[in-house]
């Protein structure tokens, strides 16, 4: 199955015809956002303030940053009966929202084909839905990786060096540097969830730091073909197996031009034990109460 | 109207009859959480990490503070139609407690008065439904209070000295030492939000740091008779008016022997800005983690 380049569906809606490299900016206007996961139900509601002091769900922040970055659609994968609470937690964008339920749960890839309809013959962007994101610099995460893409013209993975022990919750990529392109990678090779001993044999980048390996950082731009791939991977492994993205991107990474980068931020992963206040810290400590809640540290520390 | 004093049910069903001081223990069975606040709609599906290193809702986490206390059942006052998120808030406890809607939001007395049929001749512990609570010693908040009212066998407020500067959030009250009880006052007058040239006049307790006043904790244990004075306020009140607890307190600090107590502990108020961080802050530097989250912290702020 071929893969269909990035383009802008106005500008092709056949297959099979290679986008010129260094083409002028193409228009992502469509994010899918995975938040189907069992464990994910209760996250769209939890209550975070923001950079600027605002208080919103954690869904809106991340809607937020995917508008802000020029995205004008959001598919948003969910547990069946989830729409409510997900709507709720949309605030006021959830008119940009359409919410697609994943009716088993089938894997990662699974939920990300469910979302075939919504993207059709567009390239798109795809985040998952317990990370926020906190840039080091004006430009959010999101419009980084959308210039990025838009430039190159190419699918691209955000990834971030990440220590070996933290491998076990990742998909990883096997990827060369381009040469005079800092943070741009050529990838390779995808593995979903390595263990150290086959990443220390597959997935060596030279530079990065000895133990480190460059996983997914939860937000990718990629183009309609990963979709035809993952309902390949869809049908063959039927009702009860799981499918997994990294699957698709290997073939991805097999067929069409296909970059890393490593973007000016962090991800955060408000999944985890401490993640919501590790992601609350972040925003803080970035944005225009740091002052504010720096005292509200000592205060604490002085407490106890 | 008299006020029926702090007696367990089964021991004296009819009014007017005093119970003696220093009698044995007297049992409470019952808590009204309050949380029929507009703002308030989301807090009870906040997830937080408890001391234990446990992930659970805030409504949760003030369940189990109230039940481990040794109450067997709990009356929420919620909003018309958040019956559904608060059950869930519930998790495991849903079985222990009885949603009790507060048709309009005519101030907080009269969302403590709608739970009067569930209290019945019962007196009761009554809290605020977006507090968490921090102890400095192996007991609860809600067991410390529980006990001190039970041994002392009226009612109690806990209170907490609080700086002028936060009176418009607070009831405060007028006290005086117990003499010889650490941390014990015989209440002689209660204010709602008073400003602070009203509290300097009239709530100044000797021996609290200067600009400080014994302010609620949000964490009481109430006779009986309070649900009586709260239902003639509100018949007072009428439709459109405002019933406040203090101004039933008020009454009570004339009609009934009525103390507060500082307590071996910190309230959180988990509905303010920062609230929810501030909170899980001090949860985990209380818990079993607390060594995990000091280095996430430094983590945190070495990276900004």
């Amino acid at each position: 199955m071929a893969a269909r380049p990035l383009c802008s569906p106005s500008a092709n809606h056949e297959e099979n015809i290679t986008c010129p490299l260094g083409r002028p900016v193409v228009k992502i206007r469509k994010a899918v956002i995975t938040a189907a996961g069992r464990n994910q139900r209760n996250l769209p509601l939890q209550t975070l303030v923001d950079r600027d002091g605002q208080s919103k769900s954690a869904l809106t922040i991340l809607l937020e940053e995917v508008l802000q970055a020029g995205i004008e659609e959001i598919g948003v994968v969910i547990c069946p009966g989830d729409q409510g609470a997900f709507a709720a937690g949309a605030g006021p964008h959830a008119n940009r929202v359409q919410f697609i339920e994943q009716p088993a749960p089938l894997g990662y890839g699974h939920a990300v084909a469910c979302a075939r309809k919504f993207t059709g013959d567009e390239s798109f962007m795809l985040l998952v839905g317990d990370h926020l994101y906190v840039s080091k610099n004006k430009n959010s995460c999101a419009r980084q990786l959308l210039e990025i893409a838009s430039a190159e013209a190419c699918a691209v993975s955000a990834v971030q060096a990440t220590h070996e022990s933290k491998l076990p919750y990742y998909g990883a990529v096997g990827a060369r540097r381009l040469p005079g392109r800092a943070g741009l990678y050529q990838v390779d090779r995808v593995l979903e969830k390595p263990t150290p001993t086959v990443a220390e044999q597959k997935l060596i980048v030279p530079g990065l730091r000895a133990g480190h390996y460059l996983c997914f950082f939860g937000m990718h731009v990629l183009t309609a073909g990963v979709m035809d791939l993952l309902q390949h991977l869809v049908t063959a492994a039927g009702d009860t197996g799981s499918v997994h993205l990294a699957d698709a991107l290997a073939r991805v990474a097999e067929s069409e031009r296909y970059l890393a980068c490593e973007l000016q931020g962090r991800r955060y992963d408000i999944g985890v034990q401490y993640g919501l206040l590790t992601a609350q810290l972040a925003l803080a400590l970035h944005g225009k109460d740091r002052d504010e809640v720096l005292t509200l540290l000592v205060e604490l520390l002085a407490q106890t």
